[in-house]
């Protein structure tokens, strides 16, 4: 995409109702906007970012087997009713609305009641299952608080993954197939050195869930890390629960971090209340044992630009990034760079790399700034100069200079060579 | 995608509480789930159908140098007080929630004044136009009746495309343009040839604005087609509107029809209203002249399914079938059947070919039923008959039966020449 045709433009001063660094620094570089406390839309740099993010996740769900649906944000009363999680006692983050008949409906914070109800339908037999369902949905919660930028938001993306197995045991491999995927889903967005499969607090039906847990100071959990990698979130932590993992306190590490993914066995709380129930082989009818399996893919984006942005800006790894090359042309009066970049531009694209070309009349101050800002790994910067390298294997045609993200070092690439 | 695998299962009888035939045969055929009334969850199947929509539509909104971005469905009330568009007096179709300090949030049916406001920060001066915005975005509707299926219905995707030109000619170019990208979408999607520019009512910066009505038993609207293509719509009908367009009353016909798309242009009503200015070539401030373009995808596809839709079922175009091809399989007991249909499964795959492959154990009538009912473009049957077939160019190795969904017309392919 050339730079001269994005609508967005990038700000040098931050805004000053943003305390959180994601925030800040997403809406100088033009990836969000902010329409009021905890609630913010993705401009285009944003959304490629964003949908980057959605389709890792979506190709780990679809390799463990998830089938994708798009469930409704609208909430009937009555299904909530079963299960009594419809008071606003029992779940405060629900918000309300009427339909013209006054009926009153929910916004979706979560889909267990629905997607139970609607498998009602479709699940009869131990021959339908096992089968795990999923989908990428805008979820709405009414926080009282909200100022970690997009990584706590009232409305949100949210990847939630139902699974629904015959039993206990049957589930018990689905769930470490599942946990396997999200560590690979982290390890892929580039985070999952800092991120730990952390014991979390469970249900009726297992002692521990599992957070996934980035290490990072704008996080709100406090988690602790055993040698091992495992780890523990504070709100579980106690004698017992260090006898079960076999670990001393004063062998754990505190760490701020923030909850990217969680799994939870769900057992068959939903399925008992809303009579979600299969035929055994025997012929006898049991409720089916369900898990579910978040990750919040803007919470995601948030989490990787408090991790690893730098004092210049947003640093995103390759597999996120808007684009993978900013091509930056520094023209010359006599349009020599201009021809070069262009045809420069025509070749990557041809070949399917992204770039978002800057192509813009200004400075190179700014031009660089805002790359810096942006956060693409690579810069390609063909300019006069680099137009009259004469490195070996430039042929004299020139070079382009090549420099990384993260690292900050420089190549001299000939031009033909692309 | 393997059918086994499948988990929704088809129905014979279609629900009681459905009247419509889009939703009777999306139901039956699994592409659908109604949550109530007015409000549907998508299936595998359905999402398939649903994302082919999106895709054609965004290829030629691309085309028009359309820039995509994602906002936020809460809405807060001061820029909708801006434009008068916050009360329910002024609009009936609002859904509207409370934040937990006790502010009013609607729900977001359009996103005119959210994007107008957003755009203040965006453009400042003439080299910023023209550009347009657009989203795949969820809207909400309270509305009174929800009875046409997915075609009207309480909570919907819809892409709404916003334009922004420095004035009455700029955007006159671009409405054009966005004009015939509507053609084009609407031919992609093979509802062109019953789908009619249809001129409706305007306001206060045009006498009309255009809709995209499809001649359609379920439609909502009266049109009334001029024998050159052009049409009207009953509601704008009138004398001097028939001397305008040049055009006798009795030589229209009228038609019952679906609107599937509307263009508008919007002038300066909301660029005043919400102080969205440029600076033009002489440094004199101006208000931005906007215009929109909305299609909704699912009820797109609900036009589709009553327009194409026989007594077996539904009837889709290629371009948007969940998959090209239904492979369906008649074992045997030697497992012949099986090896072949694998095979032939795994290589068209390979090829890209988007393959629904119907391996379940259960009869044949079943299996076409089912074929017939959703509708896959191409059913290519593999059984001990087929592969017995000594056509011309089988070489001993069996044909595959090739029926189109459409004409019903059958070939014998041979298996090799996959």
């Amino acid at each position: 995409m050339k730079q001269s045709k994005l609508f967005t433009k990038t700000r040098r001063e931050a805004p000053k109702d943003e305390v959180s660094k994601n925030a800040q620094l997403l809406i100088r570089a033009g990836y969000i906007h902010k329409e009021m406390a905890g609630v913010y839309s993705y401009l285009p740099l944003g959304l490629r970012t964003l949908n980057k993010i959605v389709g890792v996740i979506r190709e780990e769900m679809d390799a463990i087997g998830g089938q994708e649906v798009h469930l409704a944000a609208l909430q009937s009363k009555s299904k909530w009713d079963a299960t009594k999680r419809w008071s606003d006692k029992e779940v405060d983050v629900w918000f309300k609305t009427k339909m013209k008949s006054g009926d009153e409906l929910g916004l979706g914070f979560t889909h267990e009641e629905p997607l139970t109800d609607l498998m009602r339908g479709q699940i009869s037999s131990y021959r339908d299952l096992p089968l795990s369902v999923y989908q990428f949905q805008t979820k709405f919660r009414n926080e009282t608080r909200a100022k970690s930028g997009i990584m706590r938001t009232r409305e949100f993306l949210m990847k939630d993954l139902y699974s629904f197995n015959v039993d206990e045991k049957a589930h018990a491999e689905f769930y470490e197939k599942a946990k396997q995927a999200y560590v690979k889903i982290f390890g892929r967005l580039g985070i999952g050195d800092q991120t730990y499969v952390t014991n979390a607090s469970g249900g009726s039906f297992s002692k521990f869930s599992h957070e996934f847990q980035t290490v990072c100071d704008a996080g709100e959990d406090v988690i602790y890390i055993a040698e091992d990698g495992r780890a523990i979130n504070k709100e579980v932590l106690n004698d017992e629960v260090l006898e079960d993992l076999k670990l001393k306190r004063t062998d754990l590490k505190e760490a701020k971090a923030a909850e990217v993914g969680n799994i939870f066995t769900l057992g068959t709380r939903f399925s008992e209340a809303l009579g979600l129930n299969f035929k055994d082989e025997a012929g006898k009818s049991r409720p089916v044992f369900m898990g579910s399996y978040g990750i919040g893919p803007g919470r995601v984006m948030g989490t990787i630009v408090e991790l690893t942005a730098d004092d210049k800006g947003i640093v995103w790894p390759e597999s996120v990034a808007p684009f993978a090359v900013h091509l930056v042309a520094l023209f010359d009066e006599e349009g020599k760079v201009k021809k070069v970049a262009d045809e420069l531009y025509e070749k990557l694209t041809s070949k399917g790399v992204e770039v978002l070309y800057d192509d813009r009349q200004c400075s190179a101050g700014e031009k660089f700034g805002d790359a810096d800002l942006i956060g693409i790994p690579k810069r390609y910067v063909v300019s006069e100069k680099t137009l009259k390298s004469s490195d070996a294997g430039s042929l004299g045609g020139g070079s382009v200079e090549v420099k990384d993200r993260v690292t900050g070092k420089v190549d001299m690439v000939p031009v033909g060579s692309f």
